[in-house]
């Protein structure tokens, strides 16, 4: 099969690779329908060393089954699923808790010998707990917006929760890439009343405030935070969402939040140490909260407004690839031209 | 009158200041009944250098009405009150969110031209906002105990509220010092089942066992925490209280917490920056929380326990000293002689 493969910062190829094949008994191999890149991806699109690889890429996917290894029960060859960007077994106590990201049979695709979803096809480990049947053709124009059930609005969805937004409430969401704008779209469904989105690219923050931004602030640092306060009769905001990952921007959310507030952090930090202490979330009494989205958990709640069409999640890709596009896909959203790259087979 | 004084770290002294006076129609004169020394006031008497001294010392204090301003009500001389570590007006916004230690008009004593509690009277600011009658005489067996909620019994409630603390729960207290004892009692109140104390000094945790810890790990760093493992099989206990406020604390919180946990600290931090990033809090879904406790916000929950005797938070007070014996009391509490003190007149 063909799979796209980073090799340094930089450098991804579409080449050809081993066919994945049952390995365990609780996999499946998935022939991949639509995928897609990640703004995680442009982290070691970025970084990466050429020690470092070459690895396979790509984390969120939707495709066909093709084969089922011998524990997996309800699904057969043919049906259309999406993956969660982390696999796991559903059936842990953290699963049950809803933390399907900590379960200790779980992973994470293009990693540890498990493939990538930027392929023809993929091995799915703990496919059971995994998989998630859609009920929709190949050919439907629902596809981008179910897509985004794998990673972006799950994690845009977490950010919010972890933050329990609630109806009434003031929000300020920090990023306008494609978790940023889905924080905005998950704040809305949760009743926030009003939404601040901080991103600087006008294209984008008018699809947040298609998805429910009431304002909009362009600048950043010390200015974005005066503009805020100003928006907030001096006090910030009661939930901050942190959808980037770099210092600035959490920097930005310590200067955002209200005291008694909660910072929600679903972008990758980019950093191990920040400021905690009584200067920053300590003496206001902040709570900092997120991390990798246990979407799985929210598959089932946020489906059938995909379904019906009462959301358009999928609006997020602005810009279609083959595979073997891939690397100039990586390079249109590293330039800031595409948003999200949605790649087709 | 006497007022403790510190001048520097380790130089406390008890001398004439000015008597305190109604400043502002809102401030109240309050004769200080008793009052004690707090663990946090050990951070400045190991570090204070001489240029930021001399500093009045103190925020704990139970007292009686000697003045009222004119715009303070519900107060006549004479009443036995209680005052939290913060004054706060009790009526804006973020006090009737229950953070008074945010209050716009409020604020801390021993600063800012407010005197301390360590002293035989003090002004206490936004008076009708902050104190709390106490329907008992000057003569009281519960004086301790009443002391307690000015600031240790609210600040370690503050702790397990802030980590939601439900039943059942498993909870882990870090430190053994006034604090950490009475967030193992307000664990308790709140239903934990199992409440692991990490802390080293026997009697101390002698107490804690009284206050309803099921399990006492005098082992710190990696050792600590491996046998914090061993007891919660392998996975960390889902709130960790940390109340002692140096990093290797906060380095034990993150190893002992379980993932999608919560590390609630009310421990006074001694560092701004930690690592909260993948590696740390990020990777397993950690909630960080807690801040200088808004014990106003708590008083009314927790006085009728304290006045029925079904708990004593006062037992965490081992040594009583007088005003003019303050110095001694700081030694004492410095050589771990005494977990906290109490002073009388």
């Amino acid at each position: 099969m063909r799979a796209a493969i980073m090799y340094e910062a930089g450098d991804v190829r579409v080449q050809d690779a081993l066919d994945p094949v049952i390995e365990q008994s609780t996999d499946a191999v998935v022939r991949i329908v639509r995928s897609c890149v990640c703004g995680s991806d442009l982290h070691p699109y970025h970084t990466m060393s050429a020690s470092d690889g070459p690895v396979p890429m790509g984390h969120e996917f939707l495709g066909v089954v093709e084969e089922l290894g011998s524990e997996v029960s309800g699904f057969k060859r043919g049906d259309l699923v999406v993956s969660p960007f982390a696999f796991a077994d559903n059936t842990c106590e953290l699963c049950r808790e809803g933390l399907h990201t900590s379960c200790p049979n779980g992973g994470f695709y293009a990693a540890g010998g498990v493939g990538g979803g930027q392929a023809e096809a993929v091995r799915v480990p703990q496919a059971q707990g995994t998989l998630v049947k859609l009920p929709v053709g190949e050919d439907s124009a629902l596809l981008p917006s179910l897509l985004t059930l794998a990673d972006v609005y799950g994690t845009g969805y977490h950010a919010a929760k972890q933050a329990r937004v609630t109806r009434g409430d003031t929000v300020t969401v920090i990023g306008d890439g494609a978790v940023g704008l889905l924080a905005v779209l998950s704040a809305k469904q949760l009743g926030a009343e009003r939404i601040i989105l901080m991103g600087r690219h006008k294209d984008r923050t008018d699809l947040g405030r298609h998805f429910g931004a009431t304002d909009v602030i362009p600048e950043r640092g010390e200015e974005g935070i005066a503009k805020l306060r100003d928006l907030t009769a001096g006090q910030g905001s009661r939930a901050v969402l942190e959808a980037v990952g770099h210092m600035p921007a959490y920097e930005m959310a310590v200067g955002a939040v209200r005291p008694g507030g909660v910072i929600s952090r679903v972008g990758v930090p980019q950093y191990e140490d920040a400021p905690i202490g009584f200067g920053s979330l300590f003496g206001p009494n902040i709570t900092l909260t997120g991390g990798p989205a246990p979407v799985r958990a929210y598959i089932d709640e946020l489906l059938p407004a995909v379904l019906d069409g009462a959301v358009e999640p999928g609006r997020v890709f602005d810009r279609t690839v083959s595979l073997d596009q891939v690397p100039e896909g990586y390079r249109a959203m590293d330039q800031r031209e595409a948003l999200k790259v949605f790649v087709t087979p």
